[in-house]
């Protein structure tokens, strides 16, 4: 069988290598002119990187984990040590742990709203979330609005925003309370996901998260075709014949391994479904600008300050993590401005960026967060083959008005990417999954 | 100047008529073979017609009235006398006027909800609905919470599911509350768009609702060019080069007056900015399927029923009109199947639909409405060039996410199109007002 893979993201190369490996002939394209997809290691100067897109990984996030010791390479520890920023309602506190300093009762609703979601998350189905007790009352809300029912006080909410928009790079707003359940459950709890200790954000892999796409696709570098933009899918009883922007290529089988709104944009011939069509519609990227400031060591963990920052809409950059390289040969604090924050900020230039976060790094540290040696940041809604991070984000109603049309193939197009799994939905192990099932489905043909 | 238009829907030919007539030159792309988009009247046996699109017209569509007296055209009012059917909770119900037969208790809640409705929507800001008070609040809402909230009898709700999904073909679940209220208060009020006398569907247009598109294209017949897809939109410092399937073109500008979902599937260079194409990742187009049976004659009028249905979701329709032609040579009952009724429809064929239409059109009225002459139906999310209808959907966080993405124009490029307007958004009257303003805009700068 001839299969061609879309998109070398980890889901793409994922089951690029699955089916070179059940002996199958495979070419695998991508638009630009590395593999990662939305992880992207970007070499800076003497011999430093810097993960401008995805980049923790957790437990139970067992692909990931396996690949990246197959690939040779190691993990290691977030800094999760020293006392924390809070920065809300115009003050700037410190603490130490996962509690922040906050009234009791803003504390306690923070604590039972988080509970509650993972409760109501238990009974999420994860295969088929349309099928959800009670599904369509919970896909017709918005996370937002479960929020306004259930967050009391305005200092926990803001603390509940900025969690929820690092989650989702998204405002609370834009997401059905069906697909944020589904989400938290998808990688095992909303503690889960928040958490670095035992969390998604546990461990970073040296030298960067893009290093073993790079050394898997090294492997079947022959296959990869850079440059090669899809245009159109045309299908016929015998096959289906892909459209590059300078040629062309008959296979027995597509894996599309891009994000769905992007797919949506390709020309089909038969055209789609309008059931898949519309679903198109209403899978939208999320909006984040990963922020990095560095410098020349970390200077706060001596002031036994954690670099993380949870800050309120008065400030451009919802939250900061220490994003220091392994070695501490630097120090980098490494900041997300997401959902509306974000959206003012795309039409601005990376240095009037750079001004904003840095006033804000001064108020939350004090004037030696000024004297950086180099800012720089990455906007995803700009990037033309992504357009938006982490993932689609689902509306309200398109889980239950759509149903299966996320990952149901369409006769030989088959999908993948992190949107379609049902575990890790968003993450590095959800892309990875989804290449093994999307592999296995065409396996499964022949 | 050149202009190139793009799509010949009523807001396309709109602009292009006006640039003609400040002198300009330009052409008029056009993917399909006909003019006028959305409002499609096909022509059926001897010498009948059937509007397969938008159709209806009211009171302060000033532009489309003028158009079509401008163009030699008549109106006819809507048939609108004699009992109306009410099927709910499995019994079929007659009622005369505009008081469906149900408990006093729903009914008075009805009217409380539309009223309440009515007046939110007296607040919105209709240039710039972000800016209206409590802007925030009312987007970060479905439609579908507010009406859980207000709505209190199963029956009630029925019948506001029913009349929301007639309004926007999609379900309340998908729709921003404070798109909702821009909605209504763009065609006057909530009132307004329900009702036939004095409404939104008092009158048709003789001939069909295409009538008025196809006369005033005939004019400038030698600058339209059908067949032609917009492929690509190339800006440079000098000018725009438009490339369709066959070719390209140079202008000066380019105004696109397609729905906006599909505006954003085009290939731009330099790519569009990150808000405007985030923007169009979130403008779905809604879920309808016009359904058709017609009649040798309007049987249903003899014994004093107006053919006018609503019916709960034990049913393939929402609603359905008496649409028959103003001659009364024949009868004609049209059924709208609508939201997440159509959408387990998309994947049956005309005659499994018209059979479930049979069925219901019996449980309605009687085995006379068995005996149809002929049944057709149109999906409009099956039609390439729409992708879904009436118009696109502001989901939840849209319009306060990306404010004036929506219409601001992107270098050469000049957005048009019904849901572009302020004014009767969603309907023809508000795609001729897009035309005007876009072809303004264009004008303005010379």
């Amino acid at each position: 069988m001839k299969i061609i893979v879309i998109g070398a993201g980890y889901a793409g190369l994922t089951a690029t290598r699955h089916l070179i490996e059940a002996g199958h002939e495979v070419a695998l394209w991508e638009a630009r002119e590395r593999v990662g997809g939305r992880i992207f290691t970007q070499q800076i100067e003497n011999g430093q990187y810097a993960d401008l897109g995805g980049q923790w990984i957790g437990p139970t996030q067992d692909r990931i984990y396996a690949l990246v010791k197959e690939m040779g390479l190691e993990t290691f520890g977030v800094y999760n040590e020293g006392k924390n920023v809070l920065a809300l309602g115009g003050k700037i506190k410190t603490y130490a742990g996962l509690i922040p300093k906050m009234d009791l009762f803003s504390l306690l609703n923070l604590d039972f709203v988080l509970k509650k979601l993972d409760r109501l998350a238990k009974n999420i189905n994860l295969e088929k979330p349309w099928l959800s007790p009670d599904a369509k009352r919970l896909d017709s809300m918005t996370l937002a609005t479960f929020l306004d029912r259930q967050v009391w006080t305005k200092a926990a909410r803001s603390v509940m925003d900025a969690a929820m928009e690092t989650l989702f790079a998204a405002p609370a707003a834009e997401i059905s309370l069906l697909h944020a359940l589904f989400y938290a459950k998808s990688g095992t709890s909303l503690e889960t996901l928040i958490n670095i200790d035992n969390g998604a954000q546990q461990d970073r892999i040296k030298g960067g998260a893009q290093g073993p796409a790079d050394r898997l696709a090294a492997r079947f570098a022959q296959h990869i075709h850079f440059n090669r933009e899809l245009k159109a899918v045309i299908q016929d009883e015998n096959g289906v014949t892909l459209v590059h922007q300078n040629g062309q290529e008959r296979a027995d089988r597509v894996i599309i391994a891009i994000p769905p709104t992007l797919a949506g944009r390709i020309y089909y011939s038969p055209a789609l479904s309008a059931r898949r069509d519309q679903l198109s519609q209403r899978v939208p990227m999320g909006t984040v600008i990963k922020c990095y400031a560095v410098y020349p060591k970390a200077w706060w963990r001596e002031q036994g300050m954690s670099g993380q920052v949870v800050a309120d809409e008065d400030f451009p950059i919802q939250t900061f993590f220490d994003n220091s390289p392994a070695d501490g040969s630097k120090g980098v604090l490494m900041g997300f401005s997401l959902a509306n924050r974000a959206r003012p900020l795309l039409d601005k230039s990376m240095a009037e960026r750079g001004e904003m976060v840095r006033n804000m790094l001064i108020r939350c540290f004090g004037p030696a967060a000024g004297q950086w040696e180099q800012y720089f940041d990455h906007s995803w809604a700009d990037e033309t083959f992504s357009r938006g991070c982490y993932a689609a984000v689902m509306p309200p109603g398109a889980w239950t008005g759509f149903e299966a049309a996320l990952s149901e193939p369409c006769g030989r197009i088959h999908w993948a990417g992190t949107e379609t799994s049902p575990i890790w939905n968003g993450y590095i192990e959800g892309a990875i999954r989804s290449g093994e099932r999307a592999a296995a489905e065409v396996l499964g043909l022949g």
